[in-house]
């Protein structure tokens, strides 16, 4: 899809049709940290910023989404605390998870975003109407995204994925209204 | 506040004022990451220099409040280890907690230094007499902010705000006189 | 080994003939970081992408080993996830456990890549066909090494030696053969 | 003490009549990170290269100390599996409790290194012939330590102080002889 280098003006008419926020956990979400412990208790660095980037993204009526290649329980709290609607986890093809989240909301693939940063994404982010990736991300991701990430994986990238969408629909103001100083 | 550029001699007679140091906690006190691990316990990474922070703040008979958007146990440990007198969470709108800290101290909005790094403490950091952000907050924060600080979230933030106060206030001296070598 | 510059036609050579990955833990699949905590638990971080590289190492039909220094239940855990076919921790002697790894698995020196990142790692690095360490390893093993990789530790070593040595042997399209996009 | 440049012939002589280190442990040790969970267990990040540090300082003969200002059962846990000798924790003068250290062990003050790295390691780095700090300590360490280190605290600073002691006095090659390269 980004064979050719994506114009700017393409990027945010991407945007502006986007409904669906679909996300890979590792190396997005997080560092790439994998953290285990001596008895086997895994854990992830996950970012405060990306957590409001959610709260204003269900805010805004938007729906989100996780399709993770691993498997871990903390990946299912993390999603419950931030409201993240629909959770898979241990997925082999990303392609086949992304067309069958397609088939269960009903959505095209022009209202959906995807944002991972390895191999096993690329699939996930051919389907899409808007790939994105962290700035960390591995050469070929960066080369299918249409917007790679200022933020690194576990910095912000999902807020950042947000506010971009968010701005580009003319949403971001109200989402996060109250936070911002009154016009003078 | 800080919609047109601050001039230094404002800021040193802002610090000159300050006797409450109220402090968010993600971002600021610490780097943002939440940790998360499979069985739902949440971990935050503090930092020494901190403490130290708040030890000479309160040597100094200086009062300090934490307000945080977010609420984990975690907290009032790190809270409690810390002498902070007054740990609110769970807030969903910082300017209304800010407010509720004046009244409830007496003190008038100049006398307190807020330290925030993302949207939701825009309206804390607009009610205050001296605003603070980490270097690695969000645009919005930095340009709310009176001060950014040189250190990033979670590496110092606090201290580096405490050491600008007191020097302000002439009692930097005084809070860490013993660690300081003798006059020659 | 490399008492002499290392001409890249000779580790394309070198590459060429690996079949059995072995490395070190801390340092090279992890950032160095002893984590430990007050109950005597320790964790590690591992990263994702070395987890991909192992998997596309095994799927290429090579064998893979752990020689650590150290010993930790944590490292079981994470060799076991990863399918990586032996483990050997509590080395004190590296380059005594590498021959022993060669005498169990038949194979002849120049088969096998062996990453490290510290002095305890010189004798395995001098004893294997192709010795590589991490951006930020001692400088005695920099200059031990054939390969220096561009990623440090625990930030996708595994995954840039694999991708290395498989692109060497015409083996890494294949490998990743389903996740890459269907040629135009 | 180093309240003129240090001279480099100086720190040579300083380093040749070290047998006594003694650490400070949240900034030195580790990143100054302090990690604490819902349930209260505290973390730190050690770095595994210190660990080597250790073993190598007392293959050559030589003692080890830490002095904390807090307080945690994780560093009785790390000292105890790097063999340090004498942990003592919840230090409010630092000075004192170097002195209580030499008193103890005998030894005179050109004796003893100290690495530390905020304002309460003052009166110990002032108190000892070598005087060290990581290259992220506070202004006021770097201004009074002979060596500032190249590595950040956590990683590496005490491996990088315990090579540079124990090249000064010719201890270094025996010290990891075993891992070095047979001269050819």
């Amino acid at each position: 899809m980004a064979s050719q280098p994506v114009r700017p003006a393409d990027v945010e008419a991407r945007c502006a049709r986007i409904d669906i926020l679909a996300v890979d956990v590792d190396g997005v979400m997080t560092d790439g940290r994998i953290i285990v412990d001596d008895l086997g208790v895994e854990s992830k660095n996950f970012h405060v910023r990306d957590g409001l980037g959610f709260a204003l993204w269900h805010k805004a009526g938007k729906t989100s989404a996780i399709l993770s290649g691993r498997s871990a329980p903390v990946v299912e709290r993390r999603a419950a605390e931030l409201r993240i609607g629909r959770v898979v986890q241990g997925i082999a093809d990303k392609g086949e998870a992304l067309r069958a989240l397609l088939a269960e909301s009903g959505a095209t693939a022009d209202r959906v975003c995807y944002i991972g940063d390895d191999l096993i994404d690329l699939p996930a982010m051919r389907a899409v109407g808007l790939a994105c990736c962290p700035a960390d991300a591995v050469e070929e991701a960066r080369a299918a995204a249409h917007v790679t990430t200022v933020a690194t994986g576990g910095s912000g990238v999902i807020r950042e994925v947000v506010e971009r969408i968010l701005k580009a629909q003319g949403l971001w103001h109200d989402a996060c209204g109250p936070y911002l100083a009154p016009a003078t």
